[in-house]
């Protein structure tokens, strides 16, 4: 690996750990770097909760002396502030959690420090990862526009080469939408695979550990440390793969640059040789995102309920609309929605055993000004019918920012999807 | 009410803390009571994983001297340790959480210390609530059996009369089973009305927070403070209920006590002018209890392979087991039991829609001899319907240790359900 001639900004966390796993770089200097590219962007991105230098070099150093933990020995990873870790606060970006200290790592992060994973800090999201505050994190390609929500610090760190690797996660579409607006790869795996204990809940049947990298190989590298499948999936050719382009029933919210950057990589897929067909699903899925909301904001109401009785005066209103329900959701609306997301689940599964991948937009067009969220309208379908999503950040629209196209499949085929997603990636990126 | 005629341990919480309300009893007599009671039979039933009398006197005292907090201002409530408290350790009975100290509360224990609750100690469980270790309990009316398992010490401490209410949890048959060897009403929720957080995770689609009263009303009291339902459904009159007798496709597991007590209630709810009927379920439910092990122990891999990777040497075998998928449970498996479940609460709910409520055996018989956990055969496919379940601690078998029935019915109808079940209570109490 030429290491010199590229910026540690540039290179991915698996090109990174092979560095340091053949004596190349030191843990270290690897941290260092990120260091310096933190100092040097973070008055601009604000894309930190939480950041200790001094106790992260001392960190590395202790890494940089010890045999190889795994796969991850040495390699910086930053998670976003709603999922615990024991050495540094956890603040939800909730006045109600300020400088809180858990007494453990979420198991998702213990299981990344057993890989020998540097964990580097806590990243801003939106309070939560729900409603209420939004993030301050700024969009990398343009400070004056938002980053998304609500794993804007991770999704931001990761595309501005601050870190290589970082943890988000996904209940409507809080990984696949910063992912897009900031041009990172990302994994939304499918629903259940990676613990989520330690990590703030709102929705039981919806909320989902997820992470960002410089590449689809360091999501693969990451998936297989969470014990995701066995086997990576190498990178079928292009041409023969069955690609379905699927709309998604909320398609009226895209915008020009995000539906003709869809028909770009359906045509270049196409060109390649891959079979390209048009997805249109059942009527059933119209009704997806409807039901979503019922699950979320039902599921929120039992999920913010302690704060709502306990401590009134700091809860957002958001969250007192969930815990008083004033949209009155039934407990038969709640349900409609769980039986209808079920049928879908398993409709989903058949209708994309057909293909090697269904394409779909991450979001609906780039980021916009200003520092909300974005519409995850496009994410939530998937993460109610628990698939897995891999954000390729291939594209780019009329005002040069990143748009990202949305990778998915039927559950449980996270590595079958990457190996795909490897495949696409190999095929289109050095045309972007 | 008469309190000096009874025992503080024959109360119910509703008692105690109407008692309490109108300024007959004060936080700090009750506490002393429980404390007293529980240092009597302590030696014998092993009930306690952690009890500080002095704290918890202290905090009855600042209860009593404030105003009323809420309807359970002063009533001492039991916590099963695989449940966050930041005052006390929760060591979930394993060795790789000696002493462990969470940074806050679990949001169901904060729900219940904002509306007034003196959470008094940590009772005993299964490690994890899910397997490895025994708890140590013994059953209250018979200290050469067991209570059962996981929720062991929450059960045992209420049927023994130390304390009105207990937490525990069910991701199989860890409330209900206790409840029916102990003698304990209990209630296991609909999946999802009470937030998880803070509680040791197993299986998301399965682990369920519940708890243990002195009565049905006990129960709903609880039920309202979590805010399931909106108002208490009054007792209908026995005459004219529709009641389904369930044999449960897990009927081969009961024993001619069990099998004798719920035709006994059958007839007795007959003769008092209900409605019975049987009902066998149809055949797919049959199946519910082997997707129920493939969910929880899929689950489970990824629920402890953070301890796994981290903390191999300390953890027990059993969960070993669970990551290494020893059983060779593919993902095909898991969708199955997935799909199937989904399919079976659908159908479920509209079977249970012709009934006020659908009877069967909460355990296969007696508490057995020793501090095993007993079997969870007759727990498991409700636990994966998600459907709320009450325990009725009303039957006697032939070693006259108690045995308990459970009153189940469609999703989310719990306080209908415990309306009905405090008509049975009321009906057939007095006789047993």
């Amino acid at each position: 690996m030429n290491r010199q001639a590229r910026p540690f900004a540039a290179l991915s966390a698996v090109e990174l750990a092979q560095a340091i796993h053949a004596g190349d770089l030191d843990p270290e200097t690897l941290a260092r770097a990120c260091l310096d590219r933190i100092a040097e962007r973070e008055p601009l991105l604000k894309a930190w909760a939480y950041l200790d230098p001094a106790e992260v070099l001392r960190r590395a150093r202790e890494l940089a002396k010890r045999p190889s933990l795994g796969p991850l020995h040495g390699v910086p990873v930053a998670i976003k502030d709603v999922i615990d870790t024991a050495d540094m606060p956890t603040d939800h970006n909730s006045p109600l959690y300020n400088d809180h200290r858990p007494g453990a790592d979420a198991p998702c992060v213990e299981t990344l420090r057993a890989a020998g994973a540097l964990i580097i800090g806590k990243t801003e999201t939106t309070e939560f990862a729900a409603a209420g505050r939004n993030p301050c994190t700024r969009n990398p390609h343009d400070a004056t526009r938002t980053s998304g929500g609500s794993s804007a610090g991770s999704a931001a760190a990761v595309a501005d080469g601050q870190v290589p690797l970082a943890l988000g996660t996904q209940t409507g579409g809080s990984t696949m939408r910063p992912a897009s607006f900031c041009g990172a790869y990302a994994l939304k795996p499918t629903w259940g695979t990676v613990s989520r204990e330690g990590v703030k809940l709102y929705s039981l049947s919806l909320d989902t550990v997820s992470w960002y990298g410089r590449s689809v190989a360091d999501l693969d590298l990451v998936a297989a440390v969470f014990g995701i499948g066995a086997e990576p999936v190498p990178p079928p050719p292009v041409a023969g793969l069955r690609i379905a382009l699927c709309r998604s029933p909320e398609w009226q919210v895209t915008e020009p640059s995000m539906r003709a950057a869809f028909d770009r990589a359906g045509r270049a897929l196409g060109e390649l040789g891959a079979g390209i067909s048009m997805l249109d699903l059942p009527d059933a899925f119209s009704r997806l995102s409807a039901a979503h909301k019922v699950i979320l904001f039902s599921e929120g109401r039992a999920a913010f309920l302690n704060l709502y009785r306990n401590r009134y005066d700091l809860l957002h209103e958001d969250f007192r609309h969930r815990v008083e329900n004033r949209d009155g959701f039934s407990n038969e609306d709640l349900v409609a929605a769980y039986d209808l997301s079920a049928q879908c689940r398993m409709a989903f599964d058949g209708i994309a055993a057909d293909y090697d991948a269904i394409l779909t937009p991450s979001a609906p067009g780039e980021a916009p000004v200003g520092t909300g969220p974005g519409n995850p309208a496009l994410n939530q379908i998937w993460t109610l019918l628990h698939v897995p999503c891999v954000n390729l950040p291939l594209w780019r629209g009329e005002s040069g920012l990143p748009l990202g196209l949305t990778l998915t499949g039927p559950r449980f085929a996270d590595r079958r999807l990457l190996g795909v997603a490897r495949a696409i990636e190999a095929a289109l990126a050095p045309e972007m």
